[in-house]
């Protein structure tokens, strides 16, 4: 049973866990689906009630119905280096890639309606409230009015973009700021607007979570003056990322939230405040781990290699149907 | 409590839907996502725990928390409509509308990430396979010689797209063809295609299904020379279509296929050969009714309306977990 990575040539990330499986002896076949038609090419047969599909890159070829998990890594758009590269093309390419994986019964690191579920802030801050987990006050709105009325319950606050960033797309150039006291929120009704209480934090916490897994780091605020960017990937250096332990009743409520938004992996951003409580922030599906387990030493590639490396449970092997009539 | 029908302002299936909700006393609010910031407005607040959330569009607000339903019809781009569209405000805007109602407790029709799996011909292909319909003996390929050896076992084939039309796309230009006997596969190389079993039918039916409810019509095949064009969009008029019983071992593989894709409404298309097999193309779930309601008198708007009007039952009706903090 083979393990499929969906990834781009020049993944760093992936080449990490790819050693671990190597290490285990377990196959691994991985590709883009970029190069689909031009390096990788697929086949699929519906005859008599059953499905036999392969995959091939590179001279080797396996089974579809081999495949004991699929990683969703950072996959490039289907046929997007296809001699002739169209529209049409990636839609083809994509709907007869992703239609066969979707019909096999290999295990997902995510799978792609989960993922795609999962990018979306208001429905995670919801799920988050749902899993006991602390959530600051936010308000998502195109209501001057709520805006004004939500400033002054709340003066303290932050505004954020409403979408996660996409992890394709380029960075985008709207930080987390926080907002002026004297703000007018008039522009408020020509697009949603992401406002939440701005969190006092004495630390960021990244808690990776793979499968039932949890693994969490800190790192100490910049202990300096307050910038007015809080978000971190603008802030300046301060200390680094240590390990640290996860409150057990926050890991059964993490847990939950993975069941709940059927996740295999999410890295979760909370922020930890004066009195020590974590504060959910957002659960990025595809997050990046490369950079805490650099500074950690925690072993977030070996666990991921040993997610997808799982046995298939037995009960899951299907049985068909017999078709009500011969094909 | 509400029911919610987004799709554009010209679209008469939703027009006969929405006549039997108003006859039935149930309120409903209909708007176009294109609309969002230019006459529909949205606002959610997350505090304390708890969600608080609205739309409010040609003057009415409705709650969130008050939509029975919600029947995905025929939405225009979020945003599309506003006074500045663009990409990012278009990405901000489905952000927030469809973030806030995927975490709602309303049942859809059918929800976004089921529609989007279902829409993968390879995967319903596979699923009608395991629920135990008949599929015609198919191939989607990108090698050659794979083509060239299912060709020689199934001579009488037709070749489709992979990749079913969406529904807001213009109409696309490929239709369902018949594949001479001396037909060059390189080209298959090229691009994934779909080589199918031709079925010689002597009617085409659509089963609608609404929920458990199935509505099938029967068109019989046009009484004269085989035509070229197989696809039904590009026959010529032949019999109308009429009301047929669906058989029992059917419907329950249809009702599995259902089940399995999480779709709350699905138009079939078989083709019924001279045995009277019904053999399954495909399952499109967003298919037009309209005229098929027209045609037979079946009334398909009428069950799509008490589907969405049904009440919610109790035992969905969610209670909060405490959060760990107040927040």
């Amino acid at each position: 049973m083979t393990v499929l990575i969906l990834t781009c040539e020049e993944d760093v990330t992936a080449d990490m866990v790819v050693v671990h499986l190597h290490g285990s002896g377990v196959p691994v076949v991985r590709l883009d689906p970029a190069d689909l038609t031009a390096g990788v090419s697929l086949s699929g047969e519906y005859v008599h009630g059953r499905f036999r599909g392969h995959l091939s890159t590179g001279g080797r070829l396996v089974s579809i119905g081999g495949l004991r998990s699929v990683w969703v890594r950072r996959p490039g758009t289907p046929a997007g280096r296809a001699a002739q590269p169209s529209p049409w093309l990636t839609e083809e390419a994509a709907q007869a890639l992703y239609g066969m994986l979707r019909g096999s019964d290999a295990r997902w690191m995510n799978h792609p309606d989960a993922a795609r579920q999962a990018r979306h802030k208001p429905w995670q801050l919801r799920l988050a409230q749902r899993c006991g987990l602390p959530v600051p006050a936010t308000l998502i709105t195109t209501f001057p009015r709520a805006a004004r009325e939500f400033a002054e319950r709340f003066p303290d606050l932050v505004v954020k973009p409403v979408s996660g960033a996409h992890p394709q797309d380029p960075p985008r150039a709207v930080p987390t700021s926080r907002v002026a006291p004297d703000t007018d929120f008039t522009a408020v009704a020509f697009g949603p607007t992401l406002l939440q209480r701005r969190i006092a934090k004495r630390a960021d916490i990244r808690l990776t979570a793979v499968g039932e897994r949890l693994l969490a780091a800190r790192k100490a605020a910049y202990p300096g003056a307050e910038p007015v960017e809080v978000d971190v990937r603008f802030a300046p250096p301060g200390a680094p990322w240590e390990p640290v332990d996860v409150p057990p009743r926050l890991a059964d409520s993490v847990r939950t939230y993975l069941r709940e938004a059927e996740l295999a992996y999410g890295a979760f951003d909370f922020a930890e405040d004066a009195d020590g409580t974590w504060w959910f922030l957002e659960c990025n599906q595809s997050g990046q781990f490369g950079f805490v387990e650099v500074e950690t030493g925690q072993p977030i590639a070996r666990t991921v290699a040993e997610w997808l490396a799982r046995p298939v449970p037995e009960e899951t092997v299907e049985v068909d149907r017999t078709p009500t009539t011969a094909c």
